[in-house]
């Protein structure tokens, strides 16, 4: 049990029922009372605060785009991956069987226990305490996602959100180009007609004029809900 | 938006910010800004609160039949079902075609509209009181699972629970029977191997001495974990 607390201190919370813990841990090889029903509590869970948290983090987002992160965030494989991490696979409770096949190592083994563990945190502590547990261990992993969302070109985006609603795509035109060869400015109109919408970039070439455009739609787009 | 007042009352909220609750009414047909946002968050809350219910409420039950509930819960039929009760397709706003084809009607329309209100409850009030209104809307249909749970006689509910964990079925053996020929006195024991268990019942039949001891034996199951 003192090797709990440094579990306790990966997981980011502190149990005032330490036997909920030992609970999350205890897989159904090892005996009847095991974390089969934490897993079920924690599952749904984790679902919604993972579903909040891209909510909050993806306000011009669709539904389709957020239902797609978040499965990938709570598949199997990424729980497990978290698991590990917090290097939950020393504190399992096993049967004997399954500590001599390896148990400790396995994925979905990993993945429940991560998901009863969630289980036990909302139960020892209420809503709050498991969301900043549960954002912390995905910490990481929703940032890269906004990475990725950034990296992605701007007029993609933009051409993706029009697509994604059913409307016209969107028309650049290149509006005027100033200054000497190796120094030009270009300036691009990029045109939508549904929601009419006009946005203005610039840039030192024809392509970087025109992803500024898109930027620039594609925050009034999300400025008008998107 | 008057009328909006008679639908917050039934739904358990009055709105700090009518705004959100306008949104989450708002179909897909009406318009850019629409509820499919606030479904994807609603979807997620609504699985929650009727896991957390169920894990509540059936402190017994396995993972499988808890799933199972749930999904019995959570399906488009039945929010389609609560949300007439709630009488919310007279509020839902739906694009020209949608409106002329009775879109206010629709299933799909309807429970999506109502998991956006639970959505919007949350973004408006917090967890604590989208979870008092949820659990009020399908406060009749959780305590139909309980009753439905109760009349399921004990010797199928203890079969059951031994063929879930892959434990040996129970045996009964008339012990004895005594009192004259319309006013018998049966007495049975239920003996089970693995938990190791042995419980007594007694009835005006052997059928009803069986289901004593089983109900007996269930109950014992239950105090030690089941």
């Amino acid at each position: 049990m003192t090797n709990l607390v440094r579990l306790q201190q990966a997981l980011g919370h502190e149990f005032s029922d330490p036997q909920l813990l030992v609970l999350a841990l205890t897989h159904r090889s090892a005996g009847r009372s095991n974390n089969e029903r934490l897993e079920f509590l924690g599952d749904s869970i984790v679902n919604h605060i993972i579903a909040e948290a891209l909510f909050e983090q993806f306000p011009a987002s669709r539904e389709g785009d957020m239902s797609r992160m978040r499965s990938a965030l709570v598949r199997g494989a990424t729980l497990a991956e978290i698991a590990r991490e917090l290097q939950l696979g020393d504190y399992l409770l096993l049967g004997p069987g399954e500590r001599r096949s390896g148990g400790h190592r396995r994925a979905s083994i990993l993945a429940d226990a991560l998901e009863a563990v969630a289980g036990a945190i909302l139960l020892d502590n209420g809503f709050e305490r498991c969301r900043s547990c549960v954002r912390r261990w995905f910490g990481p992993r929703l940032e890269q996602l906004t990475t990725r969302a950034a990296a992605k070109d701007a007029k993609t985006q933009l051409q993706e959100h029009q697509q994604g609603r059913g409307n016209p795509l969107p028309d650049y035109e290149l509006v005027s180009v100033q200054g000497e060869d190796h120094n030009q400015q270009f300036r691009v109109l990029c045109r939508i007609t549904r929601p009419a919408l006009v946005a203005e970039g610039a840039g030192s070439s024809r392509r970087k004029a025109e992803q500024a455009a898109a930027r620039t739609a594609l925050q009034r787009l999300a400025d008008h809900g998107g």
